[in-house]
């Protein structure tokens, strides 16, 4: 294990952090909150420790899958451990475990919150809440990678840990300028919809926060009602931002380069829009006597599928009271997730794609014993150790899933509660169904359950292996 | 597609249920019930379709994977709606499909009712029922190969798609001689399990439907209480014989041919063991406030976590009303299931060995890319179809499961219902959680909901593929 490189990224990471701090600070500035203080300190320790872990430039340039699943995990809860100070520096959330839940539901774009009601909350502290599912969406060592001049195999393996998907693709031949593609991909597409909120009028700080949430899929919104009091124009906005968002941003890239005919035919965006139209349609169907008119029940269709899918989370219904069927839906929903290479979390498009495929091929195969048949995507055969990984990934996912589940099952609430708690972090969702559902929260667990929860947030965000890794003894070898 | 060859086998499947019925047919003239007109006609119709076709040897020897999955999903459709028609003529379940759910449950082991009480049945009634378990238990067709001479592929190919597990082993170099040493073993254990019922004064007709029923991990009762009201000492003795036909059947060939060592060195067997141990002590704790001794905790845990992790579902306590990390536990034990080459259902435990020695292996590639390791069980590297099948298997699994619980919502039950209604199904172990818990049934569901279940329950007792080509149309081409 290359340790030097890894303490080099996460001195960047602390004052990167620190320099995203600004920006609440000055919220608090304009709105004269004492919490703004809050931030101050954290910001100096932040550079405290970064300035000189970063002295050095690291002279080992040995830099392998290893190190960079390493780098990214360790990354990750430097970055949630540090983001929950101001919280607990501001008592606006006392209890570390606490504040780590709700930075960590933060970065990983879940939206889960322990926070009964956030009304009273101070702007910066809600900024905040908000800006960490925006650096949480892209991904922060993407970021990095964008600014630092770094050689030899870091970039890949960076991007690999940290980019979701069942394959990473680079968009340009440097690492590097792929990364600052996506990133203006991603802030021009926010800055839209931050455009089209103010011309709903929506006040600008609301603004901010939302398309924070919407770009990053995260779910944490400013109002305790979530996203049920803006117009409906408003909500329409934040449905289609919510969805455009899901798309892998491959897409968008074969957009800006006119590559028009391609772009519509990659096959994981027409199979993420089908399934989106779908379940608009049959849960619309089930639910019309809830609401005045058939448009209505489309509306809220449309905005509650758009959030479940893209594991976003924001809310205008209480989907808890809605029919069997579509609460049904929503739940699978959950674990399909939005297309890889998006901001999205869930099991990805991509990767139900793969796996049916394979089981076609196998039916095919039992068929034709002597057929040679390869699982192909968008006119490309699949690599063996895509699909491989891609198996493998549900293995973890689902023995993950389900120790989870029976381990939440020991503070005794129902079974929806705890199966839907585990499916919307681990899917980095937010809300689930009963006492997880979207008019509550997750305060009611022990801090034992919330670890567990923690945990399941970052092993969806991060797709499980980078934090998997953590707890293999045989990483920690020296060589 | 060799016709000529699936017909001259289904011909046989129906002499031999004709054959099978006699049992009941005696049973009706023993207990004087008019009932037994029923099993007259049926085994008349069978006798009357069957002796024709299987008239003439087929000549065509051609025998593929194909035929054989063909051979065995047909196979157990007609011995299905053959062995409802007793049913639907005796009035006792006078719709062909809830006749047809009843009979299906029976043959997959799976021991889900849709009647509310039984004790008003006949005799004759109840004992096609719980015989139909243990008909289906090692299986119909495993049965033919003890006495039909057939020649060529047939063998292997019939086994392969008839017996449960991830792989298929010959105990013996002929297919044949390994049919008839494992219906021997059958044959002995349910023997030995009826003596030792007897001796706890069992009534002579309840133990041969139990023992049926602990046989071929079925669960079909004659009680309306299932096991509750017997004394400790039968419940002990059902207990422990759930667990020993959980297990697979290689494990007594070898304890026979005494090799003692490698028996207890059997991989499949230890886990199996060990997760039911550890079961037994969670729950058994977490229940004891419920009961007056420890012992009577430990006693009920067993009984609970053997009839469940053996898909047999037999009930002595409603364990709707246990805590819910116990519930927790045996819906987690209702997937895990019994072992490869059992009569139990589930995925079974090989399977889990197998995902779970893969996930190993990919850590390891992680950490050391260039290493060779091969995945082993039982000192044997396993090969790489038995690991991909294994993979595949996981996902349609997982595929159907989504797709039955997302249609069996239109009936508007609660989410835990429809979640454990497929699980009982689709694992062939009978009873759920809530409305379909220990003291309830099945009746409620629509006839829609019933094919599905039925549907689930044949994929899950024939491991899905056979079911799942007779729904490609490749399938029924000629050649």
């Amino acid at each position: 294990m290359n340790y030097s490189i890894i303490i080099y990224i996460i001195g960047w990471i602390l004052k990167l952090e620190a320099a995203f701090m600004a920006l609440p600070g000055i919220t608090a500035i304009i709105y004269r909150e004492e919490a703004g203080y809050a931030f101050l300190i954290t910001m100096a320790l932040c550079l405290l420790a970064g300035i000189p872990l970063t002295a050095k430039k690291p002279t080992n340039k040995v830099f392998y899958t290893k190190e960079g699943f390493v780098t990214v995990a360790l990354s990750w809860i430097v970055l949630s451990i540090v983001g929950a100070l101001p919280f607990m520096f501001s008592r606006t959330i006392p209890h570390p475990i606490d504040a780590i839940f709700e930075t960590v539901s933060g970065f990983t774009t879940t939206g889960a919150s322990i926070l009964a009601e956030v009304e009273s909350l101070p702007h910066c502290i809600l900024f905040w809440r908000s800006f960490t599912h925006w650096i949480g969406g892209m991904g922060v060592l993407v970021f990095i990678l964008c600014l630092l001049p770094l050689a030899g195999g870091y970039h890949m393996n960076l991007m690999k840990a940290e980019s979701p998907g069942p394959s990473v693709s680079k968009l340009v031949p440097k690492v590097q300028s792929t990364a600052k593609i996506l990133y203006a991909i991603y802030f021009s597409l926010t800055l839209l919809e931050i455009i089209l909120l103010l011309i709903g009028k929506m006040p600008l700080f609301d603004t901010l926060c939302t398309a924070f949430g919407t770009a990053g899929t995260g779910g944490f919104g400013v109002r305790n009602s979530s996203i049920a009091d803006y117009s409906t124009y408003l909500q329409v906005v934040i449905t289609v931002f919510m969805i455009l968002f899901g798309i892998n941003f491959n897409f968008y890239f074969l957009l800006l380069t006119k590559k028009f005919m391609q772009a519509f035919k990659t096959e994981e965006v027409r199979y993420y829009l089908g399934i989106i139209a779908i379940s608009i349609i049959v849960i619309a169907f089930n639910i019309r006597h809830m609401f005045g008119s058939v448009g209505a029940a489309i509306q809220q269709a449309s905005f509650q599928v758009g959030s479940i899918i893209t594991t976003t989370g924001f809310a205008t219904a209480d989907f808890n009271q809605w029919p069997v069927v579509s609460r049904t839906i929503l739940v699978m929903l959950m674990f399909v997730g939005a297309c890889a290479g998006s901001t999205g979390g869930g099991i990805k498009v991509s990767r139900f794609v793969i796996l049916c495929k394979t089981v076609s091929k196998e039916l095919h195969l039992y068929l034709h014993p002597n057929a040679v048949k390869k699982v192909k995507m968008d006119q490309k055969s699949i690599p063996h150790e895509v699909v491989r990984a891609t198996n493998i990934f549900m293995i973890v996912y689902v023995l993950i899933f389900a120790v989870s589940v029976l381990l939440i099952g020991f503070n005794n609430f129902d079974l929806t509660t705890n199966f839907t708690a585990v499916a919307a972090t681990l899917n980095n969702i937010g809300p689930g169904l009963e006492l997880v559902g979207p008019t509550q929260n997750f305060g009611m667990f022990s801090f034992g359950s919330k670890l567990i929860l923690i945990f399941d947030m970052l092993a969806g965000r991060l797709e499980i292996f980078p934090i998997l890794l953590l707890f293999v003894r045989d990483t920690w070898k020296k060589f």
